[in-house]
């Protein structure tokens, strides 16, 4: 497989304006973690935690990307596929981290309580460990068949956990304030509407046809997890720290 | 294309500065963020923010330049474009996020008041994203015409966005106390002038001839792009913290 100039220049910016926003929204986290009350902190630090978890990722994609398509003789050639292979093992290992603490990042803002959070996490964390080790090896495989086999096995315990979440985040919304009901709301939808890009990016490469069964799948699908992991991440936890700091400022 | 040994150390030494001046003020102004008072403290938080993000991209277009430019045979000769693309890529992805945050942070420092606040971004931070968005089509090109024609459409939301940056700061103007109102038009003036030189610098490839037509138009344009960086992020972030910490002083 190769890349056109054009296609591998826009994989390129999109892996390098991930690494800024997640870099940068994790050092602006943690150097803004005093404006928040105490018991928001750990919220906070957890959000910066992911971002910079997650840039790590994306320093390595990059390097890698650059690795397996090389440039070609001229400026406008094809980057033709390298001995070296383009390893989405980042992606999976950056997620089966992410995830977890993301899920616990939403829960230590709610302010729920230690037993009901306790319970919540232990029905959340398992669900997004199993979905994630479900969904790679169909990620790898570039076969159809195994590829939505363990796509749908994966989506099972997908479809549980924004199920519990929904309706946690739900009923958590009448012991909120005020003030931060739409936030709130917003992160409702945020978590399905952006979680719900992830599935869809996956099944990219195997809408099959010249377009998505050649480079255009690949781009699409890598276009897809890079402004899902931007917006999820990043965006999901300044959304986060809003949380926290209108919810300090009222406690004080 | 090719550059000349000295050409090549110009567009050099300039990015080298720029990184200097972006990646300390950025550091200053974190070291500094307990000098302002706590409304003020996003604003600060915010300018260092836009000043790592710019000095990253400064990083990566440094390495990039020398990729592109390889070094010749000898010391004095000149260096020849290589297969690797010089990527006007970065400058826009980082457009793209520190325009909106430098808009965030002049507005963040004016103290508006929450409501003000949101609609003036509201209308600004779309109208500058257009504008980036609209101007890239036309930087990556390298003919005449399409980049006249997409200047000129990323020139209307421009003008829009001075337009409403500069009544509303000389609306705000009477608000503020005495001590800050100089800075604040300097800060208006600013504005207008520095954000004026990324059109000109976008211009200078096309001025055609044999300077600006070779070498010429792609170190001016360099030039102009990296030296009003350093002004419009650095230069206007050290205000804006001057800006927060006069009103913290006042209001203490
Ligand atoms: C359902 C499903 C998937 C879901 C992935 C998700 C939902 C990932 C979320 C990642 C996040 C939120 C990262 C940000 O930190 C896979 C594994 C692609 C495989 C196909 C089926
Ligand atoms: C009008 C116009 C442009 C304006 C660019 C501007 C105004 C960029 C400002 C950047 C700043 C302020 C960066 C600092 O953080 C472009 C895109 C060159 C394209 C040609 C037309």
């Amino acid at each position: 497989p190769s890349l056109s100039a054009g296609n591998f220049a826009t994989v390129y910016n999109l892996f390098s304006l991930a690494i800024a926003c997640l870099l940068f929204t994790s050092l602006y986290l943690v150097v803004s973690q005093r404006q928040v009350a105490k018991q928001y902190r750990n919220a906070v630090i957890v959000s910066a935690t992911v971002c910079a978890i997650a840039a790590y990722h994306y320093f390595r994609i990059f390097n890698n990307f650059e690795d397996s398509y090389p440039p070609g003789q001229t400026i406008d050639s094809a980057h033709q596929l390298s001995n070296i292979e383009f390893n989405e093992g980042y992606r999976y290992v950056d997620w089966f981290l992410t995830v977890p603490l993301l899920l616990l990042e939403t829960v230590a803002v709610l302010a729920l309580g230690r037993a009901a959070s306790k319970k919540l996490l232990f029905k959340l964390i398992p669900a997004s460990a199993l979905m994630i080790a479900l969904g790679y090896p169909g990620e790898i495989t570039n076969e159809v068949v195994p590829r939505l086999v363990w796509g749908t096995l994966s989506t099972i315990p997908f479809l549980y956990l924004l199920y519990v979440l929904f309706v946690e985040l739900s009923k958590s919304l009448e012991r909120q304030p005020e003030e931060v009901k739409h936030t709130i709301k917003m992160l409702r939808i945020a978590l399905v509407g952006l979680w719900g890009v992830y599935p869809i990016a996956y099944l990219f490469p195997i809408l099959g046809g010249d377009f998505f069964g050649g480079e255009g799948g690949f781009v699409l699908k890598q276009a897809g997890y890079s402004i899902a992991d931007i917006l999820a991440k990043a965006a999901y936890g300044l959304a986060i720290y809003k949380v926290a700091r209108v919810k300090s400022r009222l406690e004080d």
